[in-house]
């Protein structure tokens, strides 16, 4: 295969900055520009050489250079990663000098497709290389790591082991047509093992609930009527000056989004325009964007300010569909003694918000289970759910006494799915589309 | 001395991030958080293992560590780097594990800072580090590295000796005081040397100019009044939609700060806000700002409209201290025929720029010189200059037959003002002034 490079380190200035070169060339290209005391053509697998970058007597940089051989690395092909200073300039030229010498610039998640591809992981372990790249609490890493080192693959490569065989004892039935009274599959064990799948798929399923909200987090939108404090409130969350804040109404224009970890659980909090009508252009865009984001979020705080008490109601609250907190901002202006008991008093301009963050948590846990395996990526989801509707067409089948042949048509779609999942079952289009969201370099 | 640890790549998320240990117990440090096939301890220098980075029964993540061995480092110690998923959560995590398991955070350019106390490098050579890791262009990349490779060092090491020499000569005539008519030291041997030094001081002095535009660039402020396309030639320039476009006036209110490098040079823009009377408050502090972008830029592109051709006047034009550079904008939609010959006419929004690119390359150019070492530190020109004013006192005093004793003094200062350079001569407070400007993990 091509010999491809890309930088595999967060993008920007350094210390140092790692440039990965995989395929069967990868050696010899980085030889070209190499200078060291051993060529790396000479080098043992897994060692370390100091030299220098060099082309048409310029010296780019001087480097380490670490040789992986086939099959023993990430891509399973021989590798070298070159470890340069930092700076963008010296990363940028010495990925165009290996291009120049044969490389070509890897594509995203390019490196793990190859792993795929040379057999050292599954697709759903590739997938989740990805997932532990972006991992930002603990939760979310011991997802992916699990992922990673095959729960999700085992648990479904057990299942479809044991309904391929089924299956083929089925099809084999189909062979002797004539005699209908053969029977190679029993079917009280099928009714068992599918009545076994289908709990375990139903399971999968419903995980994905909490796995989406461990991967991705939680959404939560800060909504509420102008200078009632919402960029206040983000910023006392973020415990930064994430946005601006003025006494001027229509402030915030665009939605600000940002991610915060309270007790190990990722909310994504989108702050939004006040809701107003409005003549001023800019302003009425960021409100639209405000009523998307308020429709999406799984919970919405609706801030307010005490004197009168106001009540939810108005076009604000149309599209909502997640769970709504009440808070009531400023409290520290006009203490509040007897408001209405849903009501969540804070005062964020001085960060007494504890009591939002502790019902943030509250809400969240609420929705969440942490048992067993769990799904977190939403193309598992999809093909478990359809493994699961067609394993539940089998149940049913096997309860109307449907013959073979049809049977074997859903048990062919079930064994299909779950082989979507770790890749036995694929094509190229699937393939681009999940490692296209990778990020150059891994 | 204490074992420390730091992120070394970028920071964010990305492909793999690196985590450097250095110091005499750092093997041992991650040997207690390493399982592998072999412990890193028995791991030879310069090589590579496989592994996972665990504690209390928790897998953080799969990890390849690199040990170096003292003084085959770049620190000098024994160092081990750990290359992880760049996770922002693992690189953070794993951190805190090495500084439970015994490790200090290090500080910023800590890891340098002791490739020089351990002899690795001198100081100029370390600041070229720093220097290095933010190189943007060629030259600066250029510049960096010669002086990491000692250019700077070489130069001022050379004169230096050679000054020594000289004034150990005249320090043991003092010994001798009774006896005037002893000189060891030739004066015109000394008088040839000294007008000699002086003339390579005053090269590297005047080399600072260029060196010091190489580095940090060349400051380009663009001013105009509101609307005439100031940020939609700032986005024409960079080629990106870096700043809000829109015809209202003062939609820029923060002064707006980007990079672009134009055949090798680079250039820091400084997009304005519209210098007017305005009575909106955010407004009025982006104008106070386009006031200090303007004092402090090397060139100005004043920016007007055609119809009527605008002469150049009034408050925007107050402390002006760089080279003006006239534009005509929007010559799309009033085609010009006749305008002054000084204005360059331009259509930002058609990116019919060119012209004006070209002016800026010749303005920077005029400039620059460059030929032979080059100073690009304000400490080292900081130094050198007072190493070339004591010089110069030297030649003073040998023309007016001054004492041994009397000479020795400035012969003194400037071998002081040499040796601060490459750090012969230094003191704690100095140096930790020039690591603290180091980013974490270099």
């Amino acid at each position: 295969m091509e010999t491809i490079c890309a930088i595999s380190t967060a993008y920007g200035t350094g210390g140092i900055a790692v440039i990965r070169v995989s395929g069967s060339e990868s050696i010899s290209v980085v030889d070209g520009l190499f200078t060291g005391r051993h060529r790396l053509s000479d080098t043992p697998a897994n060692s370390i050489r100091y030299g220098q970058i060099a082309r048409d007597g310029e010296v780019l940089d001087e480097v380490l250079c670490s040789v992986f051989r086939a099959p023993h690395s990430f891509t399973g092909e021989d590798v070298v990663e070159i470890a340069c200073h930092g700076s963008l300039y010296i990363q940028q030229t010495l990925l165009q000098w290996l291009v120049d010498a044969g490389a070509r610039m890897a594509r995203a998640g390019e490196f793990t497709q190859r792993a795929f591809l040379n057999g050292k992981m599954d697709l759903a372990q590739s997938e989740a290389v990805a997932d532990l790249i972006a991992a930002q609490t603990k939760a979310e890493k011991d997802l992916a790591l699990s992922q990673l080192r095959g729960s999700v693959s085992n648990e479904l490569g057990v299942l479809r082991e044991r309904l391929l065989h089924f299956t083929s004892l089925v099809e084999l039935e189909l062979d002797f047509a004539d005699h209908e009274e053969l029977e190679f599959a029993d079917r009280s064990e099928l009714k068992s093992l599918a009545g076994e799948i289908a709990r375990k798929l139903q399971a999968l399923v419903h995980s994905f609930r909490t796995g989406n909200a461990i991967r991705n987090g939680i959404s939560v939108a800060i909504i509420g009527a102008p200078n009632v404090g919402k960029s206040t409130l983000l910023n006392a969350l973020l415990g930064e000056q994430r946005a601006i804040v003025s006494d001027i109404q229509g402030t915030t224009r665009d939605t600000i989004e940002d991610t915060i970890v309270i007790e190990g659980i990722l909310f994504r909090l989108i702050d939004t325009a006040g809701i107003r009508e409005t003549s001023d252009t800019i302003e009425q865009m960021g409100v639209e964007r405000s009523r998307q984001a308020i429709e999406r979020a799984q919970i919405v705080v609706y801030v307010s300010e005490p004197n009168p008490v106001p009540s939810l109601q108005g076009r604000e609250l149309e599209g909502i569909k997640g769970t709504v907190i009440e808070v009531l901002n400023k409290c520290d202006q006009s203490p509040i003694t007897n408001h209405q008991s849903p009501i969540i008093p804070i005062s964020a301009k001085h960060g007494d918000i504890e009591s939002l963050k502790r019902e943030l948590v509250r809400v969240a846990r609420a929705s969440m289970t942490t048992e067993g395996v769990m799904l977190s990526n939403a193309r598992h989801y999809e093909a478990v759910s359809r493994a699961l509707e067609a394993i539940v067409r089998v149940q049913q089948g096997l309860e109307d006494g449907l013959s073979g042949e049809l049977l074997s048509l859903d048990l062919q779609d079930c064994l299909a799915a779950l082989g979507e999942v770790t890749g036995q079952i694929t094509n190229q289009e699937v393939l681009s589309n999940i490692f296209s969201k990778f990020c150059i370099g891994k």
